[in-house]
């Protein structure tokens, strides 16, 4: 019987899970447990997305939570053996430019990172650390949401600081890599001159960033040193002058706490329209603030794209993926209006039935759905790790 | 004999000043008193640039500065009469779209959107107090770089922020309005088919900035809320992940009041380069920092034209203006470079001597080199509100 990888994905309150099975890596298995900490309920599916088991239980920890998953998971294996678990692990820092293998160092190298990432990196290191405990002999394999960017150019990797602050990590790391990876690598393996051009990748999802990619490579994105910056997003706000930020402290005496809450949770679509963070409420109401939301959304995709375009020189391609990349077509739509000057055309049925290509036939710029995997990217990394060693010795 | 037109620029310690003759708006002199409250220089010249009186003083105010600028321009004009005072004043706020004829009221809307600009508007208002004294009977017209910018749409007027914000003034103002004012009404007089279409256009000097203009009007533009968004400047940072002044604040424990200073004073092609903030001394130098620092401002510029672009959908002109914008070739081409994709194109020698027109003939996009006069905008804006009134009771 073949051997399992095992991906996972732990946030402040939910660890979600997906087993492979190598060499092919078909998709056996998905859940996760949500509500860690207070009220949990675990879940796991086939691959047709039908429940296999559900369970709900009393308050945990991360560890407690991972042994219920795992508790399952061994009576679904039915003999066969866990090869590698692949973490999502949100920031590698300036240094991992790929996938690396755990061991005590490099968890301690991680932990470091936590100030760049406080919303999120502990919680991942939380799994890493359980996963080694309940399973002390399998390799543990990180993957990173910055790796991705890690070749960007300088002009595109710093803000326009004095140099210290390039050296201490203050940089423009960019996320949503492993997405962006699995894009550039679908489209390479069907069409090679595709895969070797000036790409635009659009990660619409309630976490939002945009990435140029140039022959297989990031070259630049929409967000910096955290997921604030950028396109405005579900509630995060996106780009916004820094004064700004300032102006709230000195002048009108919020806390930096208070800032960080407003930006994070209460801006973006949720805050401009004081309605819903998700397009397809806004889409279904007639309220002129859900019209304005989405506008707003709209426009600043629009700019952005217009920007890595400027980066890439030019585009031969337009990829929409994520939530609402994938499914909102009004949204492409409106997107997509005004960048004639790109090249950028919609056939209208087509986007509308969500074809693979929306643009017209012979388009100069081919507009393109592709659905993200983020959880088959880190398998992917995990099977090469597993056959080749570390890509590159961090 | 005609009347005057008098221009004060009041900064924090110098007000530059330029005295037109009405009506055909003849500049007769100009100059300026600095090192306010420090080592007081005077100095004015005539139209042609030559020096026609030269003073150095003790410490004084404004009020100070501003007698002695009176007490030379009162020889000067041989019985002359002064008919009208433009000041320029950096923010208008949301109100102000359209210079305003400053009495008690206006004065005090103005001083109470000193929180907005406080680095400028205070030094603006205490010239305009300083000329009520002297002047108690002639006109005070106060020209706001802000005006030209109200009229963006919201979403380029908005952040992505709960909508009382934007109700409360937190918007995207923009800057420099005067300067691009100037700009767009010159190339409609010169071509009135271009001045109906899509511009760019690049004020370039230690503030910089662009704006899209389409039909007149500014659609859109890279300075936000303060003078510190958008492209890189001489000392100031330009767009950053908000992200990045909140853990300056949180993780590394430094005041805001730092951190301002940081982002103002000690950011940009300075904090890049660790040489120089002016484009001159960095293309002297052999240093890779200068090297890497100018092109570091030419990569955010050309990634700024491109969102600009996307706002206008298309491009019909790229006007490049102030300091580095009139003078620098190499920084032009720099910028230009990689832009073939949006119909940019320079001839080299054109570019090279610095002509009105750069691009080569027939291209699709002309780019066009023009010299910016925000003193004269502000006498053309007096004149209009002699002969008319306000043109907008704000």
């Amino acid at each position: 019987m073949s051997d399992l990888i095992l991906v996972l994905n732990a946030g402040s309150s939910s660890i979600k899970f997906q087993a492979f099975e190598a060499p092919a890596l078909d998709l056996l298995w998905s859940g996760q447990m949500e509500g860690i900490g207070a009220a949990p309920h675990f879940m796991a599916r086939d691959a047709a997305r039908h429940i296999l088991a559900e369970w709900r239980g009393a308050a945990g920890d991360h560890r407690a939570a991972l042994g219920i998953i795992i508790a399952w998971l061994k009576g679904a294996m039915a003999g066969r053996r866990i090869s590698a678990i692949g973490h999502r692990v949100v920031h590698g820092g300036p240094d991992f430019a790929a996938p690396v293998t755990i061991n005590g160092p490099v968890l301690r190298r991680l932990e470091a990172l936590a100030a760049l990432a406080p919303l999120h990196q502990p919680s991942n290191l939380a799994g890493v650390r359980a996963a080694m405990e309940h399973f002390p002999g399998v390799p543990q394999i990180a993957c990173f949401d910055t790796a991705f960017h890690r070749g960007h150019p300088w002009e595109a990797d710093s803000f326009a600081l004095p140099s210290e602050f390039h050296a201490r990590g203050i940089r423009r790391y960019g996320f949503h890599g492993l997405s962006y990876e699995y894009i550039a690598r679908r489209l390479a393996a069907e069409d090679p001159a595709l895969g070797r051009g000036r790409l635009i990748v659009a990660h619409l999802g309630n976490g939002a960033s945009l990435c140029a990619i140039r022959d297989g490579r990031s070259l630049d994105s929409t967000m910096g040193f955290t997921a604030l910056d950028g396109v405005p997003m579900g509630t995060r706000c996106g780009r916004i002058d820094p004064g700004v930020v300032l102006h709230l402290i000195q002048a009108e005496g919020m806390t930096p706490a208070e800032v960080v809450r407003l930006l994070y949770k209460e801006s973006g679509l949720k805050g401009l329209s004081g309605l819903s963070q998700d397009v397809r409420d806004l889409e279904a109401s007639s309220r002129p603030e859900a019209s304005l939301a989405l506008s707003y959304f709209a426009w600043h995709v629009r700019r952005e794209i217009g920007a890595l375009a400027a980066a890439l020189g030019g585009l031969d391609a337009l990829v929409f993926t994520a939530g609402i990349g994938e499914n909102a077509a009004q949204m492409r739509r409106r997107i997509c209006d005004g960048l004639g000057f790109l090249g950028i055309a919609l056939d209208q049925k087509r986007n509308a039935d969500g074809a693979g290509e929306i643009s017209p036939t012979g388009a100069p710029v081919k507009v393109l759905i592709r659905r993200t995997d983020e959880e088959r990217m880190i398998a992917e990394h995990v099977q090469a790790v597993l056959t080749a060693g570390d890509a590159v010795a961090a």
